[in-house]
C-alpha cells in the first residue's frame, strides 16, 4: 500500500534551503510573524467559507522530521550539523486565526503564525496546502448547500479527486453544508457519515435488472436505492425498481429509493415521482448524480424537478474551474521590525506589522459588507481606507464591530480541543445566514470590501518610502 | 502529524455495500472483468499520457484493510461475516494494461482488471483516483514541456495542489516531461531530483536586499539563485544580485541564477540577460514563475524571453480549466458472459467482451491517427468502423498494428519491476515524438480516430438487442 504523511518533508525545498541560511547566520531563532490571506475569490463568487484549520492546528501540533526525512534530506547538499538540528525540530509557535467556518474575504488577514524564523517559515508550504485547498472545496460545498435548501448533499467525488486530496475534500464539503459523503476512508478518518447506492456494474453483472434489484433488497432490504439507468430508465429501471419494492414491502421493509446518473434529470424526475407515487411508493426518495453543480443543482430545482438527494463528485472536489485559492503566507515582522513586500501590482503589496480584522456589523445583526484590518494595538476602528486608493475612505465608529483572530495555539499546544466538524459546519452556516444575499447570488455578486486604519496605512507607507530611499 | 494511507477503505460505500451482495449470495468469487478508459480529453487537448499505472501496481500488490479500516466497517450496518471476510481480503486478480507513459486517446480501454466479482468491483474507486489524476497532470506537463523544447521545467505546486495530490502530481509531472519538483516529500518518496530558490520573506526578513542576498551566498555560494523582485527587479533586484554573485566570483564560485516572479517576464527577462551579460555574468540563468502554463510559457517563447527555467505552480498541479480527467471503469465481462450498460446518450454505450487496442503505424513509423478496439481473440485487425455510427468505416489491413495492452499483473503479483520514472518519462517522449504535430497544437488539435472491429460492433449490437427485448 502506500502512504502519505504531513510530515517535516511535506514542503518546498527552498522552506529548507532557507532555513539552513538561518541555522548557520544565527537566525533561526529570530522572532518573526507571518500572515495568511488570499487575493481573489475562487469560481466569480462573493465570499470564502475559511476551512482546514483545525487539520492544521492537528498537524502543526506533532510536526516534525520523520526518519525518513532525514534520510532523505541527508543525501542532499546540507550541512549535517543542520540537518542534526531538523532531526530535533518541533513546531513550538503560536498561531493566531479566524474561526473554522469562518466566511472570509479578500487581502484579510485569516491566520497568522508567529514563531522563531526557521518554523514560522518552514510551515508555510504546508499550511497553503490544507487552507488553500479545503477553503476552496468548503467554498463550493456551501454555493451547493445554499441552492439546494434542506435537500441532502453527498459527495461523490473520490474516484476524480486529485488523489488522497479526495479526503480532505470530504471534510471539506461537510464544513461548507455538506451531509455525507461516498468515501469510506473520510468517513473512518473524520467521523463522517458514509453514504452510496449501488452501480451500473451491480446491475450488469446479473442477467437481468430485476435479478440485480432483488438481490440487493435480499442482502438490505431497508436500504435499498436501486440505480435505474442501466439499460432503460422509464421502460425498465424504474417498472422493476417499483416491483422489488413492493416485494420487500410485502416482509415489512421499505425500499430508501432509487438514482438517476443520465439523461434528462429534470424530466426523469418528474417522470419517477409520478409512476412511484402511482404505485404507492411515495416514501421513495430520488437521488440525482452526473455533472452535478451549484448551477445544475440551480437548475434542477428552479424546474421544480423532485429531486431529494444530490451526489456531486467531479465538480466539488476538484473546485473547477479555477480549481485553486491563491491563498499566500507573507512575512509581516522580523527581528521585532515590521515587514513589507513591494511590487510593480500595487495590489501585491503586502500590510506590514502584527494586525487585527475587524467586522462591521450592521444593527440588526448582519454583515454590514465590510472587514477592516487594524494594528493590533488599536482598539476600534475608526475611518477605514481602500488599501491602494486612500482617496476612499468610510467611518465605521457608529457600526457594531466583531475582532475575528483569536489566539488558538500558543508553544505548538492548541488553546483548546478542536471542535466537531458538526459544531464547525453550522458555525459556517450561521455566519453565511448573516450574509446579505446578495453577496451569495452567482451572477456578479456585490464586493465585499476591506478597508484599512489610518495607522496601519501609515506604517505601510513608512515602509514603502525607506524601501525607495534605500533603493537609489 | 497526519498520514494517509490507500488501504481497503480508500474506496466508495457502494463497493462494499455491493461486495456484500455478492459476498452473502455466494457472488464474490464469480469471474469478471472490468475496463478503464475516459471519455474526452482535459483541456481542449488533443492526446492524454497515461501515467499513475506503476503506483497503481504498488498500492493493488499489498491492498488489504488495515485494523483501523475494519475497526470503523463495523460501526456500519454489515453484515460481521462479511467483515471478517473482509479482514483477510488481499487482492489476487489480473491486470492487463498500455504502457504507463503511452499516448492515448478516448474511447480506447487502457487497462483492464480481470478477477473475481469481489475484488474487480472493489478496486474501482481507488484505481479511477489513481490513474485519472496522474494522467491529467501528465498530459499537462507534456504540453508544457512541448513548447519548452529543451528548456528546465520543475513543479513549483504544492501550496496550491489539492492536499496530498501534490505529492502524486509531483510523480506525474515527471512522467510528462518535468526535470525537477520543489516538492521534497515527493523527491523523497519518488526519488526525484528537489529544487528551488529564495522567497520573498526570506529578502525582507533582512533589513536590506543586498544582505539577504550575501547571506544566502555565504552559505549557498555555488547555488545561489537570487529572488529580484521583492522590492524593485531592475532598480534594485538585479543590481544586487550583480553585486553579490561578483563577490561569490572573487572566492571561485559561480551564482546560479536570478528568479523573476512577477511584472512582465518577457520584458524582464530580457532586460535581465542584458545586464547580467554587460556584468559579465552571462553564466547566469534566468528562472521565471508566476501563473505559468503552456500557453504563457509559449508566449514567452515565441516573444523570445531569455528564460532558461519555468518554475510552474498551481497551473500544473489543479490541471485547471478542466481539473479532471473523466475516466471510468466498466464492467465488459461477469461470470464468463460479456455485459454492457446501455444509455440514452449513444457515446455512453459501453464495450462488453475481452479486448485489445491495436494501434495503426504509418511506413515512416508516425502513428497514422487511429486506434483499433478488437475482441481479444482477433489476430488483426482490418475493416474498421466508427464505434456509433457504423456507416464510417476505414480499412487499415495493410498498416503495421502494434498491440498496446500487455499483462502487467497476474494473481496480485507483477510480472516485472516496476521501471524507472525517469525510463516512463523517455517512454512518453519518444511515443509523443510518433504523433504528430497536427494532435499536438493548442488550438483545436486533430482528432485522433477510434474504431471498432466488425466482431466487436456485432457482440454490442447483439447484446444491445438482448436487452431491447427483454425490457419489452
Amino acid at each position: 500500500m502506500l502512504s502519505f504523511t504531513i510530515s517535516g518533508n511535506y514542503t518546498d525545498l527552498y522552506e529548507i534551503t532557507m532555513g539552513e541560511v538561518y541555522f548557520l547566520e544565527n537566525r533561526k531563532d529570530h522572532p518573526a510573524s507571518f500572515d495568511y490571506f488570499f487575493r481573489k475569490i475562487p469560481n466569480q463568487g462573493g465570499y470564502v467559507v475559511f476551512a482546514g484549520l483545525n487539520e492544521l492546528l492537528q498537524i502543526l501540533e506533532d510536526l516534525h522530521f520523520t526518519a525518513e526525512d532525514i534520510a532523505f534530506l541527508r543525501k542532499l547538499n546540507f550541512h549535517s550539523s543542520y540537518i542534526d538540528y531538523l532531526e530535533n525540530f518541533k513546531f513550538r509557535g503560536s498561531v493566531y486565526s479566524v474561526r473554522e467556518g469562518e466566511i472570509v474575504f479578500p487581502d484579510c488577514p485569516l491566520l497568522r503564525v508567529e514563531g522563531t524564523q526557521f518554523e514560522t517559515q518552514l510551515v508555510e508550504t504546508l499550511l497553503l496546502n490544507i487552507l488553500n485547498f479545503e477553503s476552496l472545496i468548503a467554498t463550493k460545498a456551501s454555493r451547493m448547500r445554499y441552492v439546494a435548501g434542506n435537500r441532502i448533499l453527498s459527495d461523490f467525488g473520490l474516484r476524480r479527486a486529485h488523489g488522497p486530496g479526495g479526503v480532505l475534500a470530504a471534510r471539506a464539503a461537510i464544513v461548507g453544508g455538506f451531509d455525507s459523503t461516498s468515501n469510506v476512508y473520510a468517513a473512518g478518518l473524520y467521523g463522517l457519515e458514509a453514504a452510496g447506492t449501488m452501480a451500473h456494474s451491480f446491475v450488469e453483472s446479473y442477467d437481468s435488472e430485476i435479478e440485480a434489484f432483488r438481490a440487493f433488497a435480499r442482502s438490505r432490504p431497508g436500504q435499498c436505492i436501486f440505480l435505474v439507468d442501466t439499460y432503460d430508465t422509464l421502460q425498465s429501471g424504474i417498472p422493476n425498481a417499483i416491483i422489488a419494492a413492493k416485494e420487500i414491502e410485502k416482509q415489512g421493509y421499505r425500499a430508501a429509493g432509487i438514482r438517476l446518473d443520465s439523461g434528462d434529470l429534470a424530466y426523469l424526475a418528474k417522470a419517477a415521482r409520478k409512476m412511484l407515487d402511482e404505485a404507492g411508493l411515495s416514501y421513495m426518495k430520488i437521488v440525482a448524480s452526473n455533472k452535478l453543480d451549484e448551477w445544475v443543482i440551480k437548475s434542477l430545482l428552479e424546474q421544480n424537478a423532485p429531486i431529494d438527494i444530490f451526489g456531486v463528485g467531479t465538480r466539488l472536489v476538484t473546485g473547477q474551474p479555477d480549481a485553486a485559492l491563491d491563498g499566500v503566507y507573507k512575512l509581516s515582522m522580523a527581528g521585532d521590525k515590521p515587514r513589507l513586500k513591494l511590487s510593480e501590482n500595487l495590489e501585491k503589496v503586502t500590510l506590514p506589522g502584527i494586525k487585527q480584522v475587524v467586522r462591521v456589523i450592521e444593527k440588526n445583526g448582519e454583515f454590514f459588507g465590510a472587514d477592516a484590518v487594524i494594528l493590533a494595538g488599536e482598539e476600534k476602528a475608526s475611518t477605514i481606507y481602500h488599501p491602494f486608493e486612500p482617496d476612499k475612505f468610510f467611518n465605521i465608529e457608529n457600526f457594531h464591530q466583531e475582532s475575528l483572530l483569536q489566539k488558538v495555539m500558543e508553544n505548538g499546544k492548541r488553546l483548546s480541543a478542536a471542535p466537531s466538524l458538526q459544531d464547525i459546519a453550522a458555525y459556517a452556516q450561521k455566519r453565511l445566514a448573516l450574509l446579505p444575499k446578495e453577496y451569495k447570488r452567482f451572477e456578479n455578486p456585490h464586493i465585499y470590501k476591506v478597508g484599512i486604519s489610518k495607522k496601519l496605512m501609515d506604517l505601510k507607507n513608512n515602509l514603502r518610502d525607506q524601501h525607495k530611499i534605500v533603493k537609489k
